[in-house]
């Protein structure tokens, strides 16, 4: 079964950093793409903060599958109204993967209900990524660990929810641990945050991080999502109970009405 | 030691409807207060949506350690300002207990990240409430289950996230079932969903009931509450690293420059 | 992919019960490998109790991606040594789905490290499963509800380990709830509880109770599995330490010696 | 209150190693008592495995509230009659605190139902332990980190279940990473694995230690143990059904007849 990724850039270093374009010429959502269509079930198209509704309209939204957000310089540029498009359409069953910096984006922040803050320093140190949950379908084909050279420290406490699996942690140079591959479920809609992937360094080049992305989209993927509210609220009225009930006590609701929001 | 509650009333339906104004003269909230007050280390104070700022100022938000949430026909009223004020506090470890038609609240929404849907049939049906964690603190010195002559039905699915522990489960006499307790952390607030309490029933009269909000209270309450903010997240310069490294590669920040948001 | 699953049962009513052999004259094994077969990519065998080594040699257990486990009467004929050997597998990455009384059998309880126990009540009395988890797996395809008109009543509390996910939960006519889909990891291998399929009952010959043995079973099947031995706890000599250190301090253990169990 | 608090030792490389007895000359229990002591709202008592019953007769774990278990070259010597006397025990709301080495005890693996391997590495190298999880009881009082200048390194992959809450996270010297502080409930009881304690380095002289130990026994401390049997699942006959039922259907049981195990 053919996958449908959008992967979303914010795509403003790529235009206002000479270091970030020399490493990413055709913006860093072009080599996320490129790395998941090495996977032939994977079809992955870009969508970027600078489109017309930042290139997620109801349309495309519709015909995703899995999410991909990587996002930094411009969080509070996204539409509030894209970002309850975005929200409701995961609840519907849309994949969502979060990178890097992604940890302070509205949406991620929007569904896990907590500051989702970090430590961080910025001195290309040794990143090592250790497999903590090995028989994960996120973790399929990876060594017991792996490292990227130079990546941007991100360091505990990371304010959270706790994960419904934690996949990855993350040993560092300087000193620091971090959760680097958590899981969450939020209505029909998986999640997965994944931290590596600094701007400056030429991360989502490397071997390890494509394997992980692609594992990650085929997690993901929901075949069971669906396209009604999932805001929805029925009434059961009296007489469609599931067991013959005689109404008893005073009501506040006419027979009929709609319940309170 | 001394816990203080705040039991935030919507106390819409007190002065509009007979039938809740005959059961609760002083209000919901007031019972609700009565009944935390029984156990003589639980100091328990009042505010409602028609006060300003909700009652809800940073003075009374510093000074509670649990906060009771009942609300059902205004929660668009509930200004977004104070729901965020709110969920800051939260995170710094305020508690918060969430009743009845609250699931519908901004602020449990806020904080849930899903939906928070559900079923509904207001017919005065029997409501038997379980304990399936017998051991958990919001359980101590019930019985194995309780009943409640008339309650509003509530019928899964329940679309909130998967909780930290479930409690209660509640058998309805119409035919469905609810989980009717079930808890959350989400930074250092301990959250607690309790699904009964329809304003035109006398739940809160219930001694079971008070059983609960008192326990509830008592589990939520975290002596780690700290009054910084939650969101900060602070760079950690190279020459603090806790262990030695140079600064390798390319830098987006210049030295001392804040983290992106 | 082929998911290659063994059906495992107890075999004892179905020879000693005239009202079991009615129901099921092969054994309940049978009927639940044909609900199985339904799927043209799940291949089943059966194995059962009676057989040496209960059926279930390290050449069936190698070539199983998922055990489905019925028992009831003869949890203590279930020799130790299996038990073991079907524990090892599952952490190697077998799946594995318990049925009704398996809630009891020896591997459950292994692997739960809880007591397991329930309430019960054999009245013939009527059982409606909801799907609390309607974006799961596990779920796909299922109306919101469905019925067992007979069914024997298991009842909360249910002592387990709070699951991963809870997947369904059950209305009894007589007044009790249950969870009744659960699902856990354990190593590399997934488990689902799933409560329905008291004995004299038809409820393997029911479409939808067919319908969530064979989603189970795909959900269970994990493409991780591996044949290495998961209780293998290797030394890091200093030598091959990730980062270059120094040995320093007093030892127990001498060079290349094994660790203590 | 007081809490009743039983540190179990091995006592074996304390009588067989210099380096060990050096270290700790009454015992490395005898040490960790004298930390839970600095609580005076804590009563520590000791048991050993050379004692008869290793200590744990039916009285001790009776008036015990926490077990605290330091084990590592003698798991096999531990009868498996005292296993299951403590299983039981904790399944009844006894809090347990297992450290170090206990991880291959036969009490943790029989309350986890996983392997609990890990990897690991004698060198006396520096760990840091990070608080992942700051509004956690377990961490109160803690700063963001603390040091042991000489520690084993355990390493992920560390096979345990998914945990209730993670707490602490472990960087090494080496290059590994380790979940140090988890949270799991089994019954009625609080389980805590803590991971620093090697028998060749002083760690249960370390101020940051003792105040973990002092938190984790107070967490562990479930007010609602109980003295039932936790197996016990009773039968709940049709004439005392709590909705009004007809007996339907065949049945296996006699009336009164006590369920199948």
């Amino acid at each position: 079964m053919t996958i449908r990724a959008t992967v979303w850039g914010e795509n403003v270093h790529e235009t206002t950093s000479q270091i970030v374009s020399d490493i990413y010429p055709e913006g860093m959502h072009t080599q996320i793409a490129k790395q998941l269509a090495v996977d032939k079930n994977i079809v992955a198209r870009t969508a970027t903060l600078q489109q017309p509704e930042h290139g997620l309209t109801k349309e495309v939204l519709a015909e995703t599958d899995v999410l991909l957000w990587w996002g930094h310089a411009a969080h509070g540029e996204v539409a509030d109204e894209i970002v309850e498009r975005v929200t409701n359409r995961i609840w519907q069953g849309m994949g969502l993967i979060v990178l890097h910096s992604g940890h302070f984006s509205k949406i991620f922040k929007r569904l896990m209900g907590t500051p989702c803050a970090l430590k961080w320093r910025e001195a290309g140190e040794r990143e090592r990524i250790f497999v903590v949950n090995p028989g994960h379908a996120i973790a399929a084909g990876l060594p017991e660990y792996f490292e990227l050279e130079n990546e941007e420290m991100y360091g505990e406490p990371f304010s959270v929810p706790e994960p419904m699996e934690t996949v990855f942690i993350s040993w560092f140079q300087g000193g620091e641990v971090f959760r680097s591959g958590l899981t969450y479920k939020r209505g029909r809609g998986n999640i997965f945050y994944f931290q590596p992937g600094h701007e400056t360094y030429p991360t989502y080049y490397d071997d390890n991080i494509g394997l992980v992305l692609r594992n990650a989209v085929r997690w993901a993927h929901n075949p069971q999502a669906v396209s009604s509210d999932p805001s929805d609220a029925p009434n059961v009225p009296v007489e469609e109970a599931l067991e013959a009930i005689e109404e008893r006590g005073p009501k506040l609701h006419k027979k009929g009405e709609k319940g309170l929001r």
